[in-house]
């Protein structure tokens, strides 16, 4: 690796971005832990609705639930704060964030159109009491509501606190890197929750090969950055993350949903606007720099693999299961 | 339209499909009007996690909100009911399926993995009081429970109940279509919530063509079939359904979120198996019959489309809002 | 259709665009006759690989073989002429194309990467001995050197001489329409090599519906705008084509190759440069003259479908076959 | 690196899978040096338009002039050779492997369709003088008729003659993996053209870090297996390719066009039949095999890459250009 990181190493060194986290973990019985959260990203301080900003994904393996990928293909930006979630809370956290989006917005639903809520998820099911459905709307609105461009905390927290990665305790990381062009510098960051793999897949020397029985999982993953690109380059910049996903060990298992989400905060996209045109710089594709781009694309994602698992800490879950840190 | 109808005339023509609706109607003030519902459209009788059926969607236009969608493009299968409502219920209609589907199905997220929930939805806030967020997950349980293969309601009913089409009263339509083979008989079906288009859009005679003040509205479209195909063929299928709403004078406005969903019952996939390999039959495509399907296609949509605005009664939503019976 | 027509109604109503065609009708023998060619669309009358243009497709049906398009998908642009002609002839017209340009532009190849050339296909082996392979790389190049920006020839010319629509004889087709902004108009043009359909589909009144046994054939159709897009919302733009198409009786056959391509000629991108960013202007998706702009794609595709087959006088082809004038 | 490799450890150790090169090194003058070639693959020893494989690609990054994907995603079937070669030589390979096939294939554009010819390259133009457009028609043929079930000849031979890989000498690599079954082994094979990537992206330990002024490059893969895929499964399979890949060093740069074809020769798909119907058997998704390909994709793709390199001595270009062959 060896482009040179941001100030936190996180993805809140792209300005304006914030994160903020809710977690749950209580046990509950002997059979029954409630061991999982939501993690809010929000591409900047203003409301997100009536200042989009471009958006793209990728999916590199569809076995997941993610809401609103649709619309983002469709029209190219994002309108709501990124949600990160376990697999069955989508419906709930969906129904949280449009809550707190509805009450900062009158217009939504009224005389202006509807709202497209993302919301990513992995499953937590093997730590986590995933049936009980712990996750309520509110967590959503509290996640949101927490949200700070501070240091992000990692591991074990948010939408991490039940994850497990490579047969170890897997979460949240981030990361990020400074690119320089002739007269500025660009920042691209990345957050996960990461939650894929087998121990065996590992490429790090891990002391054991012998994997819980954990189930194939999968990893969200986010690109932020100050630099402007268009809709179609963040989909190029969003498919980079299957390097970066690779080098640390997966190759993209069955059951795994391994998806990418990229933002760029340079432009802020009106909602509403009486203009017939609207302009919009970009980096040209066939600029050195967009390799740079690239590689921090992968490192960014690799990186913040292993900052999530550096940080999380050795966790119990339902029925005494229990993932351990890894040797890292 | 040349190919003979089915018995009813109804997606549930096709063998095992059941439909459901639930209708909220209800004047709260002057201001305020609840006019909206759901409708639930199961491919079998059995437990549709544990036979899960083949699959696909077209994407026409992607500014739409529907989840689901992701996992049906990799795996190729459905794994629950297709819910249909309004746009900002799309996360309270997942929980209550996915409510329903953990009581059927003890095993999700407990033994096995977890479950992917797909909801369709259209914007009724032109009628209705969407900000209100009057559907709760109940509502959902209550359409599932509703469901029988019965001749299907239209119009203004379950979540066609504050819907908009071509600047009249939209909502449920429903047709289908027998295609002959030699040995046997298949048969196509579709339903629609219409809620698209403007007055001077409609290519039926319409008798002013001074529209309301209505959005860009949307469709979601769900064709069925008893015939062998493949989650490619599917696709091929679900794509033919921009004929038939074209037809009706749709241009597919920019704000129209139009979705298809296409299954087959022919197969039933088992979740739980030890087998290594399955087996799937499928029409040839180069077979002449599968443009028989293809035309098929087009003629259900263009006909489920006509039947929910002759079916669908003039009605008054919000704020005294009126949308008139189309003069068809 | 409502909207205004363009001066020609043609897509060289698009300034700058030029089309050329060729033309190769011969007699051989008794069996083998040689009807066919190559029609070439040049966006803009400068160097197209030093001046590049915001592109995208649509592949509505991928039963075909066009050429270039993958590239398109990925970087937006065009950088080539469009050329059209026989299945078949893709190869050739690929090398000729490819001389022609490398002769015109030093670099490439050389300090500079390669060229993505676009070549589209319709099969009209129904009247065209297709195996004799009967074009040639000069015929590319000598479609080129006959671009004009004139009325362009409509029927059984260029790349629609052997062509064969709705059981009658197709071939080339074009239309145009001004869409009315506040303060400039804006043009869209259309240009279809039209080869689909059977008599018993055609939506217009056909005296016989015994059709002559045509394969399924397949239909290219390229959209030209001097209105802001960027290649998303171009393929937006190429997605309307499949309603023009559907309104003329095309339910898009199995084995139809049906393919939209869409430029704008409002930016020009250069090959060259030394700039890191580039910025583009482009329509707002959501203001009202978006839906203008697909009412017009619409529009003017069906509009150059039937203006194909009103130009195509009846031709007899290999072996004595016969494809008669259409009845419109 | 933990599979068993297959006997010849080649592409070739898929039963039936044969591959030719022809390849074309001849200094001119000071200034041009012909260094290029052709690679022909043939799923298996039949005429491949009467009797098609299941096939289905990834485009990874689609800066590139591959032909012949477009209908591979509509039908997903492969009914050609999959031809490599130059980029500039896409049109005269085509047209070469179109004549072979019509001379082998009486039927196509006669009696049937036409024939979906796929040709991939990658850009040589740094060692080879590609604007001399050096490939003819006949060298296609050549390659297919020199087609074996042998051993494959790597590195600069074939379309690998004048490759570049990560700042060396690149080429053909091939590799393949034992994937055990039940009752049964199953094998996976890969053959690549690697012409990407820059020294200092290189993750083997290379002597220098100063990187000859090669441009972006690209890279072909292909896989073939003896396993029953679907294509939607090929598909997974073909995007597993990028894992490989990245492992190797490459982060996909801007201008490398980065595609994969997978192939199964477990079922042949008659051109003519008179059945309404097909059968496939498939490898279920959530059977644990699955991800044993998943690993092996991604390990044929990186060992293949570092054979390319290790079997590509150093080579001499175009105004005296060198390639080393690389320190691995």
């Amino acid at each position: 690796m060896t482009l040179p990181k941001g100030e936190k190493n996180c993805i809140t060194d792209v300005s304006g971005v914030q994160v903020g986290h809710i977690t749950l973990y209580e046990h509950l019985n002997d059979k029954e832990t409630i061991c999982t959260g939501v993690t809010a990203i929000l591409p900047h301080t203003e409301n997100l609705f009536r200042k989009k900003v471009i958006a793209a994904n990728s999916v590199i393996n569809g076995f997941g639930k993610t809401a609103g990928l649709v619309q983002i293909d469709e029209l190219g930006v994002l309108e709501s704060p990124i949600m990160l979630t376990n697999t069955l809370s989508v419906g709930a956290v969906m129904q949280g964030t449009l809550t707190y989006m509805l009450n900062e917005t009158e217009e939504i639903g009224d005389t202006t159109g509807t709202i497209n809520v993302v919301v990513g998820e992995c499953n937590d099911g093997y730590l986590n009491s995933i049936r009980l459905q712990a996750i309520k709307p509110e967590h959503a609105i509290a996640a949101i509501e927490d949200a700070t461009n501070e240091r992000v905390a990692e591991g074990a927290v948010g939408a991490g606190t039940g994850m497990q990665c490579l047969g170890y305790k897997g979460g949240i990381g981030t990361s990020s890197r400074i690119i320089a062009a002739e007269e500025e510098n660009f920042t691209l960051g990345a957050l996960v929750v990461s939650n894929f793999g087998r121990r065996e897949q590992a490429l790090f020397a891990s002391d054991s090969k012998e994997n819980p029985d954990t189930p194939d999982g999968s990893i969200m993953m986010i690109l932020a950055t100050d630099a402007p690109f268009s809709d179609r380059q963040l989909k190029r910049l969003a498919k980079r993350c299957s390097i970066g996903l690779g080098r640390t060990g997966s190759t993209i298992d069955n059951g795994s949903g391994d998806i990418a989400i990229a933002f760029s905060t340079a432009a802020k996209i009106d909602h509403h606007s009486n203009e017939i045109t609207s302009s919009i710089t970009m980096i040209r594709d066939d600029h050195p720099i967009m390799n740079q781009f690239f590689r921090a694309a992968a490192e960014v994602i690799e990186e913040a693999i292993y900052n999530s698992l550096q940080q999380a800490e050795t966790t119990i879950g339902r029925g005494g299961r229990k993932l351990e840190k890894a040797p890292i």
